[in-house]
């Protein structure tokens, strides 16, 4: 018991906020260098992520992308399909966003709506399901055997930290655009997306496009976990820094001058 | 007197972190209610952001679309044109970029990098830079009496300032990557950016599309003054939120429930 | 009488189809001078092609692109504009259309459908045909002082003649799809129509910008005399083709051999 | 000789202008038919015209699209890839360009430069080839599963009448722009050519996606020939058209007035 309760200490006790952002700096050092490494290498990676509704999907994409140069670290969050779109081939809206030479493309959400949303709030038909269950691991593939790094992450949460989440949003003026009706209506169909998720798994965890879980409960802790498992998938990719060579001003530093009727305004 | 001094470190004294964040967080408060203000009346925001190397053009752009629901608040900073754009109308690859209705559009740089980094560097000819200034005021006429709400701020800061965040970026492994050669060549162009600058203002500080000079030496102040005035510009923008119903869970919360092989991984 | 009767054959008679193919053909020389010209001066040429219902819009613009390179010509016929786009700046989906270097760009309708279909149908506010037309030439100024080339036509017929080319759609099953419902409404309003396209030129046919109508009551005589007049707009574009050689093959002209079981299918 | 002359009447001798065109509009009324089940029953058509160069690729595809409507019937000729897209999955650049619902999409070359053209003139390496023939059958029954309409056709052509149209190309004014330096060394790599197809054709036809060669010797009868094979291989597609109620006109047919100082120019 008391080892139980010590144990939970170590995985289930939320991580503070001043640990948190100590391991996150050195974690985004190393993305930075991932970064350069794909450069370098002119390696393109692809990554998913998923998961329930307030796990969290945005604030990992965010301590990823923020610290990293826009021209290698691109987002991609998509609209839903318009009328055209949906009649054509479900991934051919996808597809325009893979990364280039260099890249690193995280999609918030990606073509496994299909197999979650779509799916559970009947979307689709179930029979779009299954086809698209069928083609994902063949689709994934072609990208795998063309070099492309792909990982795929489904970030879990209870209900009771969802329900905490769903609270926050409602009471925060800050948050309240995050709540839609989806999402409410996705209150009583926990269990409907956990077994989406397992038939999910069950089809598309692949040996050439595996998913990985991360306990999402306690976010900073999920975001730290996602970041590290991240940067183990890939082989060493330190490189040396480009040396930048900074002399002196010759002169003392300027100051700015309006020589116009126009001045900054008054600060607050 | 103590009083005014006291008032005087208000000004010129850095502001500090928590300071900071309580009041960004009311403006963001404001912001969204702008938000829904701009989709309500179906209003169309363009803010344009300039300013030197390093003043913190991206970082007042984060500290506003953070907090905004990305289908209504979209950034902008386009990659140098390709060749092929760099022979078409000065403003074409621009505009596709406009506000639609109920959007707020923030470029980071935008089509002023020919009175500026342009005209200085040498990478447009002093004919195109006339060229431009004399478009310029009557392009930004048509977007206005079109009823588009044009805000244009220009982000000052003292070379002192400057040297500190190239020194801080040559350091920061973090931050490195925002160090850019071009960068490093401004350094010895600090008055002629200023002259850019003020002829800038001359041609294009219009009755219709007036600029606002903001002191960005201390960031934290800048960004509170420039969303400040921002908010300051535009009508009273209060509308009641929708009301949203969360009825109780019709049971206990559930909890995350694995039926295949595959669990959440260690957390760190 | 017999006056009148001579100059109806010069001007009214019919053109005859090898007469019209003829001249054709010499002006179709004369446009692949014109587009190595654009080439190699870099220039921007832009023509608007407007006109009521069956005047012969899209075969003028054939007769011009069929005998160009693609890279050079372009022909651009937009679809209605999105809900989105409709909240836009009334310019922003043409633009990015407008000619690169080297380049010739045929719009099969354009802008003017504001001050045309839209305005006549009621598709439009009265108020946004005014504003439309308010803006137009300062629009087009800022093109025209920007280098880019611009033509602008206008084809006429008269109703007896439109009436046959419905009827003719209306009979001929590769012409069916033509007809559209709102062709059949425009019949009530040929005046309506003429009457919108006197307000049009009265408001747009300026110096930097001038309208060019062109009768296309007989449609080969109309496609012959607009090439004509586009070809004299332009100075003298005559270029030195490319010598290319091409020496003789140093074997007898092989065939065609099919080691697999394919081969080509039986011809009709 | 009389017999050979006989002999070449059947199948090799040149069909006459008027009877190719009586027989191409008969098809063209078949392909508007078809145009008319794609939407009526919302389905896909992906056409790909592949084959030498002069086959007559570009016009097999005009006899097509010229008759029927273009939001129905829409041709794609991709340029060279740019740099970028050079680095990405090879199929990225074109799956933007795949069918909607109702659509009918003709590739005037394909994704199968990378077994033709890019092979034999070495733009690619034998690995990219390679990699290419073993995903291609994987991707278009990704297609074809999802239900989209796959046809694809190689034209052939001898190389006598290869080197006769680049004569025709060399000395009509209005052909020369097609004459491109990769024509040229394409006339010294007829052979392999010949062998890339044959590759080509082992490694990718395919029960679900299977080849069409069509001899283009004799270009009319082999438009004829692939467009009767087009329809064969589509399920009866008639449709009733929609029965169009055009009214008497309630005056006299009205002629152009024009109220202002613009007349139409003369007429050549």
């Amino acid at each position: 018991m008391a080892k139980k309760k010590s144990g939970k200490k170590g995985e289930n006790s939320k991580l503070g906020r001043s640990d948190y952002y100590a391991q996150l700096e050195q974690l985004q050092v190393e993305l930075n260098q991932l970064a350069r490494w794909l450069q370098h290498h002119a390696k393109r990676l692809l990554v998913l992520i998923e998961g329930r509704d307030t796990a969290g999907k945005g604030g990992v994409i965010s301590a990823m992308a923020d610290a990293l140069p826009p021209r290698v670290c691109k987002t991609v969050a998509l609209p839903k399909p318009s009328e055209r779109e949906a009649t054509q081939w479900y991934f051919q809206r996808y597809v325009p966003y893979l990364p280039a030479a260099g890249e690193m493309v995280l999609f918030d959400r990606s073509w496994y709506n299909r197999a979650g949303v779509e799916a559970v709030m009947g979307y689709c038909t179930p029979a779009q399901t299954a086809a698209f269950l069928r083609q994902v691991p063949v689709f994934e593939k072609l990208l795998v055997d063309d070099g492309v790094l792909l990982l795929k992450y489904w970030l879990t949460v209870d209900q009771a930290l969802q329900e905490e989440r769903f609270a926050e949003r409602l009471n925060d003026p800050l948050k309240r655009w995050k709540l839609s009706p989806v999402d409410l209506q996705a209150r009583d169909k926990y269990d409907a997306y956990g077994d989406a998720r397992a038939r999910m798994l069950r089809a598309t965890h692949k040996p050439h496009a595996p998913w990985t879980l991360v306990n999402f409960n306690d976010q900073r802790r999920g975001r730290l976990t996602l970041i590290r498992h991240l940067l183990d998938q890939l082989p060493d990719t330190a490189l040396p820094e480009a040396q930048i060579d900074v002399p002196m001003l010759a002169h003392p530093p300027k100051r700015e001058r309006f020589s116009g009727p126009l001045k900054p305004i008054k600060s607050v």
